[in-house]
């Protein structure tokens, strides 16, 4: 099997290092818009050759879309048009890995070759990006989200499961609008709040040796998150605002909440408000 | 050295497992005033027996107060109280481990006894509480705060820098005031974060299910703090009102500069957000 890796960042790097190391990738080209990046992959040997997206769609059998959502908005026109003009029945398929599924769909929703396209959406990744943050095992465990999988063929929906499935995640079934929803609610505000966090203890403590010295395990661990890249983030919160913006108002309620027990000497609304928090033990180990 | 540890709880726990096998301690002697936990703490081997407090201060040569604050508070004075009623000079130290200082320093700032006390805060913990949290290692390579140590004698700082030291701690000296400013900023503040953060995901997302499948290793580190004991939290926040209030204001602040960069589709905005809140990589890695 050929696959081809538009964006060679965490994800799509992660994928190339498992998919070959797995056997389900007997060749892996691809497509990567920073010189820089670009050698840096071969380098490491995460894939075998840059080719452009015309020559990567032509020779791969399944084509990962792995770029920011902004640019696989474009890009996934790009590729189901060179689907559709390719020779015969087209067997190849795409699949993308962005955090926002709706607008993505929206945007194959109507085209001719749209059931050789596959929105899937792998709950994995860490704050680091670039080829050299790919990583083998990076998925291992995890769920992966597959989108509107009765507007893909069957045949395309299961060579995406086979892929997966060798990457080891669970596959979960969702329309685009509800993971949308979802991941607004779990993924994106731990994202905002995480920024939130590092841009208030960065105005209040000018002193960074403080941060360092006063930062406990709790502390990293909570602001991890704010070293994510604005590439990535900016449209994703741009195509998912109205699901990200019901949240943080939400949020900022709790937010409050605490404010006030706080401010009012309030220690049973405070303990009150900490102990239905800790249901969150019940889900999260 | 005999070593009395007032709370086996994380901390009290954690600091006995490694005075003990690092060769500080010679014997352990420990007050619990929750039965469970006290026969766990002697049945995990914790401590070599289960004291009260007039006994515990009778044999240890340097008590470790690691209850929560709002119970340090009270215990303070008993413990230089015993002090003061004991016989000739005394040459014992009592240090606590508490997370805010300036209330405690002011509990012991006229006690007649109170040079042998000790005000310190290690940065170091876990969301987890109770003698079956505590663990080897835990202290190792981070920070320990020192606080007004002009107002102990030298020979109870020594010891407790010696103490510190077994742990391989840090020591860093401040007076109470500023670390309760700092330590508002830095680690009050993502613990607050964290329990919005975990009060606005089971508020919004109903469904525990979506929860678990949507969470990445993102949202499972960014919420961990919401796991913590509001026994612990709920004093801290009490005592720190007036620091933790205010970063809570600069927080909301930020979230509101996000909301509103995402309300009006403002991509630059949103983007320089991002990368303000990525100068913490230079910090924290």
């Amino acid at each position: 099997m050929n696959v081809g890796i538009i964006g060679l960042g965490l994800i799509g790097g992660s994928m190339a290092i498992d998919l070959r190391r797995r056997g389900f990738a007997d060749g892996i080209a691809g497509v990567e818009s920073d010189s820089v990046n670009a050698a840096a992959a071969v380098k490491i040997g995460l894939v075998d050759r840059i080719l452009t997206l015309e020559e990567c769609v032509a020779e791969s059998d399944i084509i990962v879309l792995a770029v920011p959502v902004g640019a696989a908005v474009k890009m996934l026109p790009q590729v189901l048009d060179l689907f559709a003009a390719g020779e015969g029945k087209c067997r190849k398929v795409v699949m993308d890995v962005c955090s926002t599924k709706e607008n993505l769909s929206k945007t194959a929703h109507y085209h001719p070759v749209r059931q050789r396209y596959v929105a899937t959406h792998p709950m994995a990744g860490t704050e680091y990006s670039g080829p050299w943050a790919a990583m083998p095992g990076l998925f291992d465990g995890r769920a992966c989200i597959i989108c509107n999988q009765e507007e893909s063929d069957p045949s395309a929906v299961h060579l995406v499961e086979k892929l997966y499935d060798c990457l080891n995640m669970r596959p979960i079934y969702m329309n685009a609008a509800s993971h949308d929803v979802h991941a607004a609610y779990v993924s994106h505000i731990s994202h905002i709040t995480s920024f939130a966090l590092a841009l208030t203890v960065l105005d209040k403590e000018k002193n960074e040796k403080h941060i360092f010295d006063l930062a406990s395990g709790g502390f990293s661990s909570t602001v991890r998150l704010a070293k994510s890249n604005a590439d990535m983030w900016v449209p994703i919160f741009s195509q998912n605002r109205d699901n990200v913006l019901k949240v943080i108002d939400t949020y900022i309620e709790k937010m409050n909440d605490f404010r006030k027990a706080i401010a009012d000497f309030d220690e049973d609304g405070i303990r009150s408000l900490i102990e239905d928090a800790n249901r969150i033990k019940r889900i999260i180990r």
